[in-house]
């Protein structure tokens, strides 16, 4: 698929999450509902890229969640089959036309190419596809 | 390019922004550094996951920022010769190796599949691939 002839949008991994989270039925729907730690591996092409980061620091991280449906528009929030169907896009389901996951998470510790973050609801494998900072102040930034 | 042999991560765009700002040396860093409002206008393929957006939501908007660069790893935040180049991990530069435009936006009008919204950074003829809640305390999720 192209974006009217444009280059296509495609997602490029920097690397993957190591977790012991490998199962969808079992993993929290959020990372602050008990997720485990994970470590964040990273591909040594984006080294670079990294070099900033430090323990601490609170981060947004964007995965592509590859044991998702992008067929789906409506769901039950949270798989909860009494509340009335929603349209996705009020929901954070996994399943949606673009599955990117969104965590913040915090890093509690930095090996190398390894970051290994709090509450990661992400399960074993996922592609990482981008790191950013939590944006402060206007003046701070 | 796959990851590991398994699919390839393409996005699907799901609309377009339709904003003045055209040209990305005038744009605004970020929504809230003075942007304009701007119109998300969907492709009718979506409609059903939308239909519980409401006026006066905030949301959290994902775009493909088409006009980036993949190749860079560390800039000058902000583009300030005068600071210190950084890894792009910890800056929101659009230049990055998965340029994903990160939003958070104020729903201020909904005309069928067009949403209009407060303070919006990313130029012209973006594409849009999706469009997610806030997360409020764990209660009310």
């Amino acid at each position: 698929m192209t974006t009217d002839g444009q280059e296509p949008m495609r997602l490029q991994p920097i690397g993957r999450v190591e977790s012991p989270l490998d199962e969808r039925g079992r993993a929290p729907r959020q990372g602050d509902e008990g997720a485990p730690d994970a470590w964040l591996v990273f591909d040594p092409g984006v080294s670079a890229g990294l070099r900033d980061l430090e323990v601490g620091a609170e981060v947004i991280l964007l995965t592509w969640l590859d044991r998702a449906r992008r067929d789906v528009l409506a769901v039950h929030p949270r798989g909860e089959k009494d509340r009335p169907v929603c349209g996705v896009f009020s929901t954070r389901s996994p399943d949606r036309p673009n599955p990117i996951g969104l965590h913040t998470v915090q890093i509690v510790a930095i090996d190398g190419m390894r970051i290994r973050v709090r509450n990661l609801e992400a399960l074993d494998g996922t592609p990482i596809v981008d790191v950013k900072p939590l944006l402060g102040p206007i003046e701070q930034r």
